[in-house]
C-alpha cells in the first residue's frame, strides 16, 4: 500500500537524521524490543549497573504511564519517558520521528550506550528503524515455542535474541531445541541467550554484549 | 489525527455490517484478544469440545502461518484461517473488513457461536470493533501485574478479563490481589477469571460463560 511505503520512507529519512545525532556524540543505541511482560525492564536492572565504565542511559517508551521509568530510575542513571498516547494517537511502537521528539531531552554527549525500550509488542515495532546500531529482543520461554513462526519480521530484524526466564523451564511445556529450530528456520545464524532476569542466570553474556557493543562502536573513527 | 479518525469511522461502518449478517444467521460472536502466547488458542482447545450443542467456529487472525488454526483442526469444529500479511500489510490486528473478507468462507447460518481469535497484541486490536458481541481478553499471570496500567485501553475495551497460568503462580513473583486491584483501577467492575488453561483449573467458568452468552443472544427475537 501507497501509503505505508511513504509513512516508512519518512521515517527512514528521520532515522537517518537521529543516526547522525547518534554518530556526533559518539553514542551506540541499542532498540530493545518483545512482547508484553517478556522482561525488558527487568533484564535492563540487572545488567545496566554493571557496565562499569560505559554511560549508560535508556529511552523509556510505554503507550501510557512511567512504570518502567520509576523502576529504572532507582539505578541512578538518565531515563527518559516516552509516551506514544501524548501527541502519537496512542502508538503500539515508536519511530524514528517519536525518537526525534525525545532527543533534547537526553544529554547524548554524556552518554556512551542509549538502549531504547520499545512498545511491548511483536508486530510493529520491527517495522521503524530508529537510527539504533542493533536490535535485540526478547523472548519469553512462556510465550511457547512457535513465536518465530508467527512473527517472522521481529526475529528477522533482531541481530541478538534474548531467550529469558529460564528458571521456569521446569514448569512449562516446553522445548528449547523446537524453539531455536523456529528461529533458526526464520533468521539463519542469528545469535541467542538463554537467561534469566529474575534469577540472573546467563545475564553476565547480555551485559558483556553490551558491554562491547558500546565500546566498539564508540570508538573514535 | 483526521487520518486514524477516518480509519476508525470507516471500520464501524464495515464493523455494523458484519454485525447485520450476524444477526441474521443467529451467531454471536466474541473477539479473544491478548499478548503473544497468553494462551488464547489452548483455552479454546479446553472448551469448545465441552459446547455440547452450542455449534462453535473458529476464525483465526495471524500475521502469518496456520500453526494455531492446525491446532484447533483437532477439534472436528470449522476453522478459517485469516493472515494479515497476504493482502493486509502485516497489520497487527485484525479489523471488521478483514473479518468481512473472511465472511464467504464462514458457514454462518450452521453456527451458534464464532469465536474470533485476534493476532497477539496488546495495542490495536482494542481500537479496532469487527461487529462482536463481546470481547474477551487473556492476560497470563506471566506477564507482570502492571498490564492493565500500561495497556489501559484493551482492558478497559473487554466485558471479561481471563487471568491465565495460574498454575504458575508458584514459581512466580506475582500478585494477584495487585493486579487486580489494577484491573478494577482501569476497568470498574469488569468480571475475571482466574485459571490455568495447561491443567484446566477453573476453566469451566470460561466454557459456562460462553455457552451462556452464546444461548442467550442466538435465542430467537
Amino acid at each position: 500500500m501507497r501509503i505505508v511505503e511513504d509513512a516508512l520512507d519518512a521515517n527512514n529519512t528521520i532515522a537517518h537524521a537521529n543516526r547522525g545525532d547518534f554518530d556526533r556524540a559518539g553514542v551506540t543505541v541499542v532498540n530493545l524490543m518483545s512482547a508484553p511482560g517478556a522482561g525488558k525492564t527487568t533484564l535492563l536492572e540487572r545488567v545496566l549497573p554493571e557496565l562499569g565504565h560505559v554511560r549508560v542511559g535508556v529511552l523509556e517508551g510505554d503507550v501510557a504511564g512511567s512504570l518502567d521509568a520509576d523502576r529504572l530510575a532507582g539505578l541512578h542513571i538518565p531515563v527518559t519517558q516516552l509516551n506514544t498516547d501524548a501527541g502519537f494517537g496512542g502508538e503500539c511502537h515508536l519511530d524514528a520521528n517519536m525518537v526525534r521528539s525525545a532527543l533534547p531531552a537526553l544529554a547524548l554527549d554524556d552518554l556512551d550506550l542509549l538502549v531504547v525500550e520499545n512498545v511491548g509488542n511483536l508486530v510493529c515495532p520491527a517495522e521503524f528503524r530508529i537510527g539504533e546500531d542493533a536490535r535485540v529482543m526478547v523472548c519469553s520461554v512462556t510465550e511457547g515455542e512457535d513465536k518465530p513462526l508467527k512473527y517472522p519480521l521481529m526475529f528477522r530484524a533482531s541481530e541478538l535474541v534474548l531467550v529469558n526466564k529460564v528458571d521456569l523451564l521446569p514448569h512449562l511445556d516446553y522445548d528449547v531445541e523446537k524453539f531455536l529450530y523456529h528461529l533458526e528456520s526464520v533468521h539463519p545464524g542469528v545469535p541467542h541467550m538463554l537467561m534469566s532476569a529474575r534469577t540472573g542466570e546467563g545475564t553476565e553474556a547480555w551485559r558483556d554484549w553490551l558491554a562491547a557493543l558500546a565500546t566498539r562502536a564508540g570508538a573514535p573513527a
